[in-house]
């Protein structure tokens, strides 16, 4: 196990002043040693697949074999929205270099990687602005088929490429959805275009073991098989830990006892490393998704759902740290800390006569930045800010697929202690029957 | 004027049935008129400078020279952070090219642009993957002149520009600072440096249209002379429009009642367009640093201040709007929307057969953008989630100078109503006292 979660800031006392006191943690456990023992029974019953998406070697080996081909390719543009574009873009940044797409061709060794997830008209067609289509491989990636926005964007991109290449325009294509239902499998079965699965069973928030994330990240040359790996040893620690050693359960119980017994339903998630940040962007879609709902699962009126925030250190320090020091106690913090970074930037000792730099010179700007994770803790904890720190001893392939499934079991244990369904979205569908009546889709004009 | 507030979704009755009685804003009304007097007579006195930058004919032509030899750059590389960062990067996303840095040069005409405002070692050191220092001009933008991360950059930098271009290290830099104090402004005189003037009693977060914002956006060719109107023109109306048609002043009435008298602390500004984002970003740093205050103007403990949250549609429909429509009764809204982009993507008729796809052939990825903003707000609003809308006819120099202008006055107004000093930031204090103490800085031993 590479992670490792501190909880001492958030448990009372010591450490912390304003933390839960253990008891709470007593309290909850029934509730979660049942939590726990039914989604191992879900596991068995085959009803929580995206636990055991480390282990279907034939779909892992289907991305690996459909990525060979995307060496040809200059450019790789995703198109997808929520779940199909957060958990690619985080093993993206999390991996790859930060400037990935601005380095020469020979250094990147890979294409470079575009997101599309949103319909801005601006954003769209800038890009084609840049990328040649006859050198770019599209991957579209939508679990039901029918998203209005990847479906506006397939329509874009597929008139772009018969306007390119002609009739070859289906070489440039790879979808990802369901492998047997909706418009976009029918489409690949029409068209006769490359499609990988994603299994009906896994939700979009939890689809990022799936072909969603493991094709862009093989085509990525990122390493997929110890992502595997550190998710398989999470799922097992998470599953087989008793309640008071299992990170997934200590995370949920500690951010749900927060929410509702500490008036603390904002839960900043703030990573001390710039390619950890879209982590915590994907795990605002998790979290808020999977537990933001109406109805408990007996059906009644709750309204729950804690606010999951990103933020960034140590650059949010200057922008949002006076709020979190000294605003309303309605804050917990989830610092994501890493060890050691790769590359050592040393501090040259230069100008020494002015104190501002003086006492930098000699250091590195790695020691500065743990020192600022440290001491923005440090004073939260001292303001009464109860706070936990997930700690990646490097940001590896590994640590990340721990991080990963870490979080989606962590999920599941809160959608239990919040008595809600978390693998439902019920609430998004009014918009989107509104956007369909508004472009005039059949079926939707009363 | 460009921008409009609509702000018929946050009053109650009749669109919205959790809005703001408007018997609330009567009675705010005594405390607005006094807030925007007296923020008249701090005018008169010099006291509200940031109004007055627009006007400041020196200091903008100061910043359109210097920047003339920005042309020989192929990068600007912009040291800063909070404030010094913020403002420079929503100006350059609202207004530049979406890809700009992956552009051809030709097509560009103007250095990339990047902006270091994190400590992170793999960033900074990657940078000097893709950047020749020799090619490349560096921005180091404190206005204090000691800020640790910015200091800490500077040391990398001037040092890799010493290995890369010798003596010659001093025509890549120009410093944005204190015009006469602190150690950048030291530094400068020594080695007589490039330098740019930051007003001292303009604050860091207002500080977007004094050199700290102007020179990038010279340098990058970004229409610096409709922003300033706009910013002037916004100025006037939110400094001589009674209380009810004032924008600034709803904003901030709305945005003050919802927190302190309807539980509702968390404010989404959800942007839809995505040169809009960073706005969202900005005005989290000035909103949440401006407001979140332990101590009130008298010296009580308040423990104060709405939690900012930036959003983006239509990308954050699939991420955040379950909880924001199902979750507790505890936002509001702020949309930021869109009437024309730049461009035009039409969305071409194929595949009619397959009814996800049928009904977009033959509309707009533009009207697909605004039919969504639209459908999440009525979902919202029949939710029972108040909401208001700044309109953007179109996102202009002019249109963005307006906004950041009424942001910057509206931050004002509400500081006078949760009676607490929006210029300070005492609450970072403590945080930076244990750095200097960790890292061996002089006179913070014990």
């Amino acid at each position: 196990m590479h992670l490792k979660l501190d909880i001492s800031n958030a448990l009372s006392p010591p450490a912390a002043l304003d933390g839960i006191p253990p008891s709470t943690l007593t309290e909850l456990q029934p509730k979660l040693t049942e939590a726990i023992e039914r989604l191992k029974q879900q596991r068995q019953q085959g009803n929580a697949p995206f636990l055991d998406l480390p282990d279907d070697k034939e779909t892992i080996e289907l991305c690996r074999n459909a990525a060979t081909r995307s060496k040809n390719f200059e450019n790789f543009v995703l198109a997808g929205i929520g779940g199909s574009a957060l958990g690619p873009y985080a093993l993206f940044r999390g991996l790859a270099h930060p400037f990935h797409n601005l380095l020469d061709a020979s250094r990147r060794q890979a294409p470079r990687f575009f997101v599309l997830d949103n319909i801005d008209p601006d954003t769209i067609d800038a890009l084609f602005d840049l990328i040649d289509p006859a050198r770019t491989l599209f991957n579209i990636i939508s679990k039901s088929g029918s998203t209005a926005e990847t479906a506006a964007a397939s329509l874009v991109i597929i008139d772009a490429l018969k306007k390119s290449v002609g009739k070859k325009w289906k070489e440039h294509i790879v979808v990802t959805t369901d492998p047997e239902k909706g418009d976009l499998r029918q489409l690949v079965r029409e068209e006769n275009l490359e499609a990988l699965p994603i299994p009906p069973s896994v939700g979009g928030r939890f689809s990022l073991l799936t072909p969603v994330g493991l094709f862009p990240a093989f085509c990525l040359g990122l390493d997929v098989d110890n992502l595997l790996l550190g998710a398989k040893a999470m799922a097992d620690v998470c599953l087989k830990a008793g309640p008071r050693e299992n990170p997934a359960v200590l995370f949920a119980a500690l951010l749900y006892a927060f929410d509702t017994q500490c008036s603390r339903p904002i839960q900043v998630m703030m990573a001390y490393a710039d390619r950890l940040l879209p982590l915590a962007d994907w795990w605002r879609q998790l979290w808020a998704e999977s537990l933001g709902k109406r109805l408990s699962t007996d059906g009644k009126e709750i309204f729950v759902g804690p606010t999951p925030v990103k933020a960034l250190g140590a650059t949010d320090q200057h922008s949002q740290v006076q709020l979190y020091i000294e605003g309303p106690q309605d804050k917990v913090f989830i610092f994501l800390e890493v060890q050691e970074f790769e590359r050592d930037v040393p501090l040259p000792s230069a100008f020494g006569h002015l104190s501002s730099l003086e006492y930098l010179g000699g250091k590195t700007m790695n020691r500065l930045m743990a020192v600022e994770c440290s001491a923005t803790r440090e004073a939260l904890t001292k303001a009464k800010r109860p706070n936990m720190t997930l700690k990646f001893p490097k940001v590896t392939a590994a640590a990340l697929g721990e991080a990963f499934m870490l979080l989606e079991i962590a999920t599941i244990y809160a959608g239990a202690l919040y008595n809600v369904n978390p693998l439902d979205q019920p609430g998004v569908e009014h918009g989107k029957i509104l956007t369909y009546k508004a472009m005039g889709r059949k079926g939707y004009d009363d």
